[in-house]
């Protein structure tokens, strides 16, 4: 077991440049995608803003998780081979010709890989959330909770803002008001990793955070939050119909 | 004087969980009344948010503070019971069975001995930003006037975020643009204890807090300023009626 | 050129309450025309609002760079002279009897006047700002970009900011959507004090920054990005019409 969770733990670490292309690769496909039928347009006309969007979507754990624990927010950018590495394929995955890279990118075998990858990395950097929030502000645990969650789903907490800087404002759509399973995952796992630290339990959370990215490309439901939650909502915090009803009285 | 002065600042130290549970429940109080209409409907399809704006207006004064003061956000959250005390707060508050803890918490005798210890809690937390902004930033007035305004009215000056969180929008509706009584209190008070300091000026101050939050009860107009505004204003910066004549020569 | 360099570099610390004097007015100028038709009835129902967003626009350069460095936001209004000074010429710009000093201030020798004294403020505020950003982020190239853009036109930068606080919500209107000449101007200077550094560059830098304040009030065009834009633009990224087509077939 301890080899195990030592190789999950070194393998991000030895091969950082082959986690962080594949990272950078799934964050700007998720803000390409975010465009919607505007893309075209709005990439051609504003490509500074699309550049912009897609640098904070790459970089978002740090742009989040700095400004939480009182360090330069630009800190995030720090290393300048990885923003040139970001914009390249920002440039890549948007302007290609025939929009190849992109379409590559989509392929199944290709997104296999890169789920499996982006699978691998999600435990080290909320495992790394966690060690830089206890190192910050030891012993608060909302605090921890919420920094391994930017870490792990920076690009999905940072949405708004992007969307924001490319002219959308969507202020009813946010991870506080629907969080993705993402986020859920990301909770979970790191409340498992608080309370039950050791190597045991860090393999068990790579098992199961890799389940969730690669499990919907094969068809497998990994959403075992919904059900959970239609189930004992009602009993906690009642159903949306009794305050119908009280008003009816 | 003196003793009187040093008993109303020991007192919410000696007694820091009555005078947060009462801050707390006030806090939640002011976050449900927010939701108007909605609320049965918001907070039993979002409680996820619902709770994230109640944590953020409970803790609103080192939310805000922090960034102003370079520090990080989170450590608002440091204390893991005081967090603990606002979640089962917000809890009874908002799902209690037959809404039994909210309509107890609004009875005229629970509200009133609330507000009176709201009023006595709101000089310390004032005097407090005070001296926390002379600390950071010696000498910086507006600072120190800030940071006693987002110690002493967080939770008014959180709002907009809060709203944001639970995802309603609404610009228009700010302490910017439509100053608050509390908050041209909390400025009225930081000035006299920055200019005239001394255990006197302290207990006047706290006369008038614990009179702004008490008076409304009993049916005492507090808003001094509105007349004061309304008076001054035309003769300073002039009115309204002078541009529309302007426009019309 | 070292002799021309330092003078250039001295004058604006020489005679800083000068140059703070005429940035602070064209930045109140610039806030008050951001109003349009509004000016006159939303600067006498609000003038709170008003005063906080002419406050922000002076010191926009340190509000702004406050976060992206991890400092204190507040400590931009360190100089209380300086805030006293703002203050007083928001209110003579605002509020004078017959609109006075505002007229004044919008006649031609004393705007050009202004210009020429703000032109040369700009190589001081970028050269700062990036020698801030290289002590508290040392190597990071993006990070000294923006820092360097901050400091030249943070009241651009700042601006839907200041329009919220007024009540005012145009979230399709920024620097990142339409960057101004200013903005490209800023990056540009940046770039070239970077990559040559030198008293000659400086000198060029002053230079260019100067042409681009003065040139247009002599009917001079010194957009020089928009012909480049529209002539690699399409080349690099496709132009508009390309998703189109795609579209179509």
């Amino acid at each position: 077991m301890d080899a195990a969770a030592e190789l999950l733990q070194d393998l991000p670490k030895d091969f950082h440049y082959i986690f962080d292309t594949v990272h950078f690769i799934l964050c700007i496909q998720g803000d390409r995608d975010d465009y919607g039928d505007s893309f075209g347009t709005a990439t051609r006309t504003n490509p500074f803003a699309s550049w912009m969007s897609a640098m904070m979507s790459c970089f978002a754990g740090g742009l989040l998780v700095s400004p939480l624990c009182g360090e330069p927010v630009l800190g995030a950018w720090n290393d300048n081979l990885k923003v040139l590495l970001a914009t390249v394929l920002w440039f890549l995955l948007f302007y290609s010709p025939q929009d190849i890279c992109y379409q590559v990118s989509k392929m199944f075998p290709v997104k296999m890989m890169m789920y499996i990858t982006k699978g691998i990395y999600y435990p080290k950097k909320i495992y790394a959330g966690m060690k830089h929030a206890s190192h910050v502000m030891p012993g608060n645990i909302l605090a921890m909770v919420i920094i391994a969650v930017c870490k792990g789903n920076g690009s999905g907490m940072i949405k708004p803002v992007c969307r924001l800087v490319r002219g959308v404002w969507r202020p009813l759509s946010s991870e506080f008001l629907a969080p993705s399973v993402t986020t859920k995952y990301c909770i979970m796992c790191c409340l498992m990793l608080h309370l039950l630290p050791g190597p045991m339990t860090y393999v068990i959370v790579a098992g199961l955070l890799l389940s969730m990215k690669v499990g919907p490309l094969l068809g497998v439901p990994v959403d075992i939050f919904t059900p959970l939650e239609r189930g004992v909502a009602p009993l906690v915090i009642g159903t949306n119909e009794q305050p119908a009803e009280k008003k009816s009285q």
